[in-house]
């Protein structure tokens, strides 16, 4: 597992392309990983990158290219002619094969297709590109293992001898009826364990788990996580099998979703990385922010109606709002992402209205925590009771606004089928601070009675 | 794929529980799949889950109880002798057996295991409870096929029969040296292709993965998602084979890992649902609050500074102060999500000077762009334009700083081995809250020259 990428390997290779020593350049990477070669790739220089892939054969770079990052692929792709491209292509695994394609232009997509010399391949590449995204169909690969339940174990064993060759690895065998539906499954354990003369009908298991073609690849990766399924197999609305997606597809959908969610709550519209240009990054960040620049603004509004009220008799008011925005924003933030977590799972069952009074509760007791703090210290710097029950009496209220916002946004979301994840992070904390200022100088214009 | 429980399955099933019609509920659940039913017992009363536990069968109820929320299992663990939590644990693979034992108390475990009539099981057990949580130890399971290189295929095939009937799922067939050190693999297609009086190690691949019993459970979850492996091998230090670990335990690390840094990004410092105790829901939420109080107490203290100068003056600038502590925040959220996950990913390279210089151009980009705007705002607002200027040049020079700080701190955390992703939420907008206001204020001062 120890392959590292150090500077000393760079340089060395760097010496060996500008030498153009593709002997020890091939030794150099033939003990390494596709992986590793295609996280080399990343860090090299791009005529280093194309002079690499041009010089390893296409068994290799097939594999390198799947695990590339997506812009320096694009480059390459970029820098390879349709034939070309076409050899690689014919190295993968169909699903492998038709998301690369689907990177191209349409144009040079067509002329890809057009160069590969294996006919089926260009079929099921043409049929997964066919498919609308984030779905299982163009998740799924057309390679498998399929038997039909009339045949004995000797003749099926003989058969997937031949099938197994293009598919990776065997993870279940499916069984179909004559007219190519599912109808079971078997391992190739239950296979090997069998006696040859016997029927695979007899053998297979009929309960079999699978997706429609059209099923949401989040909910395949619930499924499959649900039940530690390793594959499943994928059939059309009649039931006929025509494809399967593997685990490690669910654990590339799994981590993609979870850094979503994860960048929408920092304030990202973008999937970014830190190597992206600044224009890239500024796309990414600059909305949000504007968002809550429209937000502050908003509170400037609002703290300008009681200027005249406090300036002069409260200016201690003032000074707190950073505080009050501040708290009315982390327990929205809190609140909204649990919310969207359980949503996420699964888990948040019941009416909205009960997890509401339960919200109320929990900011209740939390505020009531916290404001005591805060009396206590306001009552002793300021030396003002009445000052410092106000600001805690209205810091209490506007806390329990926050967690309502916070449960009822993502829940709100959520049924009317929007992604609840939007609600978390700058919306919740801008739409937060907004509320949170109102109310406080409300409650506190209240009990000091200006 | 479609069992769903409505709430007319739970009361059909409530009320066959109180006639005790046993026959009934084994039947309804006959067909239904163990982590369905577990869903199930998350949601019906604690009695009713323990009936229903009771009366299925073992081979069912274990695989039940691994799938059950943590809170809901320890109940109705409380609710087995010895001797009953022993009779599910035989029934289950030894990671998830270890796994259950270990939620016990030290004298409750000891009990089970001596109630355990597999011998080999206990070991197992004993064994995989010694090892440091979160690492490969903790994770693996003891079942595999394991083959010895000096085997010919036919004798393996034999053998395999045996030791299959243990293990669910056949990853990859495991070969060892005469001493059970790990010296390469085969996948079952590999045999079944192979002439029957070949050598396993003429047929067997002699590159294989591997990790080492105390890896850490995260960095093999990156492993495995790397080289797309559905199992890995662990071998202790003197690289004897000691277990496995499948790739269904690894999307259970990676969904735990994503859910922790949103939540430490969220600003809970536990593992919180939102079926949680409200207690349990204030232990993980009060911390993080009390800290952002104490920040807002901060921003008050230096606020309190420039009291005397920029009340009469130019009491303006105390109106967008909520405006720029949300600024810095966002800001320094979305620089520090950013570095958090690509540290994360492992794409953060280079120096960390680099990364700061391109975050003041950024910062300095975005902070001129919202800075005009508000600049733009407050000038036809407020009718003054050395104000507005003011408070636009130092809502730039915020930002700056708040990008850096978000980039900074991680980076420092990350080189000092503590864990980055506290760096994130409230952590950084508190910290940025006090920081910005200050560097606010002082430039305002400056450019005012009050």
């Amino acid at each position: 597992m120890a392959f590292e990428i150090t500077s000393l390997f760079l340089e060395n290779l760097s010496a060996l392309i500008n030498s153009k020593n593709d002997l020890e350049i091939t030794k150099l990477f033939n003990e390494v990983h596709y992986a590793d070669i295609a996280e080399v790739l990343d860090e090299v220089s791009f005529d280093e990158a194309i002079y690499i892939i041009k010089l390893l054969d296409s068994e290799k770079t097939s594999e390198i290219l799947t695990e590339l990052e997506d812009d320096i692929r694009e480059k390459i792709l970029e820098n390879l002619s349709a034939k070309e491209i076409a050899e690689e292509v014919e190295e993968m695994d169909s699903d492998d094969a038709a998301d690369i394609i689907g990177e191209l232009s349409d144009e040079r997509q067509t002329k890809v297709i057009n160069a590969l010399e294996d006919d089926e391949l260009a079929a099921d590449i043409k049929e997964l590109l066919s498919y609308d995204e984030e779905t299982a169909g163009a998740l799924m690969a057309k390679e498998l293992v399929k038997v039909y339940e009339t045949w004995t174990v000797a003749g099926c064993m003989r058969r997937i001898r031949g099938q197994a060759k293009d598919v990776t690895r065997v993870h279940s065998i499916y069984v179909v009826d004559k007219e190519d539906k599912l109808v079971g499954r078997l391992s190739l354990k239950d296979l090997i364990i069998a006696k040859s003369d016997q029927k695979i009908a007899e053998i297979s298991k009929s309960k079999v788990d699978y997706v429609n073609v059209n099923e949401d690849d989040e909910e395949i990766a619930k499924i499959m996580a649900k039940y530690d399924l390793e594959a499943i197999p994928v059939v059309d609305d009649n039931n006929v099998l025509v494809g399967r997606i593997t685990i490690d597809d669910i654990v590339d959908v799994l981590k993609e979703e979870a850094e979503r969610d994860y960048q929408m709550a920092a304030g990202l519209t973008q999937d970014v990385d830190s190597d992206d240009s600044i224009l890239q990054l500024t796309r990414a960040r600059l909305p949000w922010l504007f968002l809550g620049l429209v937000g502050g603004i908003g509170a400037f509004l609002i703290m300008s109606i009681f200027e005249h009220s406090f300036k002069e008799s409260a200016f201690v008011l003032f000074l707190f709002t950073p505080l009050v925005a501040a708290m009315a924003g982390n327990v929205g933030v809190q609140s909204s992402a649990i919310i969207v977590q359980g949503l996420a799972n699964d888990d948040v069952k019941g009416s909205i209205n009960k997890r509401l009074i339960k919200e109320m509760f929990l900011a209740a007791l939390n505020g009531i925590i916290l404001a005591l703090f805060l009396l206590l210290f306001v009552w002793v710097y300021e030396g003002q009771i009445l000052t410092a029950l106000a600001i805690s009496v209205s810091l209490v209220a506007v806390i329990i606004v926050a967690g309502l916002i916070g449960t009822f946004v993502p829940l709100f979301l959520n049924k009317r089928g929007i992604d609840p994840a939007i609600a978390t992070g700058p919306f919740i904390t801008t739409s937060n601070d907004i509320f949170g200022i109102l109310i406080y100088f409300l409650i506190a214009k209240m009990i000091l009675g200006i």
